[in-house]
């Protein structure tokens, strides 16, 4: 049997993270892997019960501690349901977005600290860290502009331009603080090119 | 201004916590203080959603750590949008339950431990614990009794009488732990025995 490949996407709203899964996806089909796509805050049916109250736009009065502890009670429930099984039958598991976002938006654009919130997701992770964390990385200007073409926003994508640059120069500053799992790609380059990127680094790891 | 007073009430379901709290808030009031009451988990339109997700009958899959976070999510929503701010206006405020409730359910009786469950509480609290806790002290037989005839019963009230014993027991721990803070009652006592030893105790605190 295969081993288990747990592998995370991050970056700013409108960094093009769902185009990169479904292009990855079939690349590792064709290297012989069952793939599971998944999303945070969701992919069970009590996280996506969870996410309703995150991304809710009537919840301005939401403090930064009870944002921190749902997305991290969301992703306890993704882990311990579909996450942690999915790994022990050797499959590849891709998840728009995991703890790197609540280290970045919560840690530090909420300024609750980067620390805080890691313990506080230990507990939720337990033993399954990604195996690697693909960074897409860009101006959030230009994530925003991106995003509001597209949809409705949510509670999250209506903060301010302020919030979100936070956001994307704390992703960069994560990156230097996990250098071994994270890898910081330029998302202003061709999908394609991004797409080749990503591939040559999981066919290093396989 | 009257400094505020945070009061907790604890215990079993079934113990009789509504029908002290009633009685608790009309001393309060007799002695000049504007009362507040609330119940965990909800008590703000943020946590009573979190509440429905937590109850859920169907959600017969949630882990115990996803159902820690929720806990703990609601209260930090509580003390930041309600409990906080009438403490700092010198109110009273009563809760149907607090901190020692999770660290009985999810840290002792589903066994995440009460320290891994305090940590991640202290978060959620900040400066707000509890001036006085009442634990109305009952055997967990007697307390699932006295439900089963009142109402349709949550996913909570639904758990082993196994569980709830392990609840009962592990009150009665914690009041060992925190015998400064936990008045331990025993609510097999007639209501105005019980209501009497409440009001002395606050007597001698106010």
């Amino acid at each position: 049997m295969k081993k288990g490949i747990f592998i995370t996407m991050e970056g700013p709203d409108g960094s093009g993270k769902s185009t990169q899964i479904d292009l990855l996806k079939k690349y590792l089909e064709e290297t012989g892997y069952d793939v599971l796509i998944t999303r945070e805050p969701g992919g069970t049916t009590i996280s996506e019960a969870i996410r309703e109250i995150i991304l809710n736009k009537d919840f301005t009065a939401m403090s930064p501690v009870t944002e921190m502890l749902l997305y991290a009670s969301a992703r306890a429930q993704l882990i311990n349901e579909v996450v942690g099984p999915a790994l022990e039958e050797g499959r590849a598991v891709i998840s728009d977005r995991f703890v790197d976002s609540s280290l970045v938006y919560q840690g530090m654009a909420r300024g609750l600290g980067v620390d805080t919130v890691y313990e506080v997701n230990k507990l939720a992770i337990g033993k399954y860290m990604p195996d690697v964390t693909f960074l897409l990385d860009l101006p959030a200007q230009v994530g925003i502009s991106r995003k509001k073409g597209q949809k409705e926003l949510d509670r999250m994508e209506l903060e301010s331009i302020d919030f979100h640059e936070k956001v994307a120069e704390g992703y960069r500053e994560l990156a230097k603080r996990f250098p071994e799992r994270i890898r910081t790609i330029d998302a202003t380059l061709p999908v394609e090119s991004i797409s080749s990127l990503i591939k040559d680094s999981i066919s290093a790891i396989l």
